[in-house]
């Protein structure tokens, strides 16, 4: 199943996807109002009388529009780790990304007046279904609700400002989070997957998930074991090689530029980007 | 003035303090509910027929008990830099903490049973009031609502994990924030303020907020750029030299252990730390 987060006419909801419509069970009566909250109440496959709308009709929000946690994976493919010239580690590198830095498929990425230096990161995201602490890692899986396709879009120079990653990881509008929830059911083979990105149609980075350092189930579980994971919760797993800071000269996104965000059998998250007002 | 968040009887609410007591100004009609939503509401200043406790009676709440945003400074004391072997830096270091890791002044700090390695850290915390982008540092004191004592205590060997401090900063029950929020009006002379934290009634850690490499008005100027601030967003300025990670042998913190912050002016928060069930 495949799921959305949506506004219509000024009023945000969540529905399922059937091809080219959305079946809006936020607007069942009694229904969760948010997908986080359909995901904490268990109730993705509610049913009804739910109107349907087409999805051109409608403006995609953030997959999970207000997420408690949002996690990030660093340097978790080996060729973006060598790429960078990061040392290997026995832990996934962990940090973390406010709710207002992400934006909706449909939304531009925003490069903020203060830099030039805007990358691309495509991830593969995790959406958590059910929550707890300590999870272990074979019980792992069955805390996904779903994954989607993520931008973790970033401002190297703040980035690189101290070692700590925050400032620029934090720009308002720069992580595009969608289009849709894809239930795990929908992957038949999660390791076979290829997390692409493209810009302005040319394939910047691509490599299958199973080349991840850290696989998802030991990323819950090591995060797990510092807080508390709750339902909605979204982990961005790491990017593959070919960011643009490392290439030769550098490849900067500027304003106009589409970058897209492609994941087999998850979507295509296609952004494109608009200076700061 | 001076402000709590507390809970009386299973009711949150919030009050100025005077003396032994708390005016519960949460209990009058249309009320914010909370010490944030007061802040942003502009309400701290609210009159009415409240309700008075003994603060004897009220558990405190950490000051913020529910901030949208948690940043931290790190190394920002020159002793506290040259301690840990770290090179010199234009900018502020920048972590966050989830909401779920604070406690309010009357809880533990939880040691996870994880880790041994479990350290204090005496800050001075701001509490934003007005909140904004792109604050300049001229008017970044007219942003600030108050302060308060908070103990960044920190999981060392997680925060040493990799480079990126965020799992030894989110344990939960890690960081105890309170007693009060002080208006600035009550600090007569902000820089001579000293932070201190004392283990077991031994001062480890002391240094005035004039030893701060980036001043406050730095921090939110800075923090300001690369997220928006709101009202109840909490800033927690950085620790002064003597951790316990650094000393020979290192000092960690036990079960049992009482650690006091003790800022002029602001407060004294002291926490029993206790051993994760």
């Amino acid at each position: 199943m495949r799921f959305i987060s949506f506004e219509q006419g000024g009023r945000a909801s969540w529905g399922r996807v059937e091809g080219d419509y959305v079946i809006d069970l936020g607007a069942l009566p009694d229904a969760p109002k948010g997908l986080r909250q359909a995901i904490a109440q268990d109730a993705l496959r509610l049913t009804g009388d739910a109107p349907r709308h087409p999805l051109r009709d409608v403006r995609l929000l953030p997959v999970i529009p207000d997420p408690a946690k949002i996690l990030c994976v660093g340097h978790n493919y080996e060729s973006h780790r060598k790429e960078t010239g990061r040392a290997a580690v026995s832990y996934p590198s962990i940090f973390t990304r406010f709710a207002d830095t992400l934006v909706g498929a449909n939304d531009p990425i925003i490069r903020p007046a203060v830099s030039g230096d805007l990358d691309y990161e495509a991830e593969l995201a995790i959406v958590i279904g059910k929550g707890g602490r300590n999870i272990p890692e074979d019980q792992a899986m069955a805390h996904v609700a779903g994954f989607a396709c993520f931008n973790d879009a970033s401002v190297r120079d703040w980035q690189w400002h101290t070692n700590q990653f925050i400032p620029g990881k934090n720009f308002p509008g720069t992580a595009p989070f969608g289009p849709e929830l894809v239930t795990p059911g929908e992957i038949a083979d999660l390791n076979a997957v290829t997390v692409r990105s493209l810009l302005n149609g040319e394939i910047m980075q691509e490599a299958p998930v199973a080349h991840m350092i850290f696989p998802i189930p030991v990323i819950i579980a090591y995060a797990s074991q510092f807080t508390k994971l709750s339902p909605g919760d979204v982990i961005a797993t790491g990017t593959p090689g070919g960011v643009g800071a490392k290439r030769t000269p550098p490849v900067w996104m500027k304003p106009g530029d589409q970058i897209e965000i492609r994941i087999d059998g998850v979507g295509s998250l296609i952004s494109t980007v608009q200076a700061e007002a």
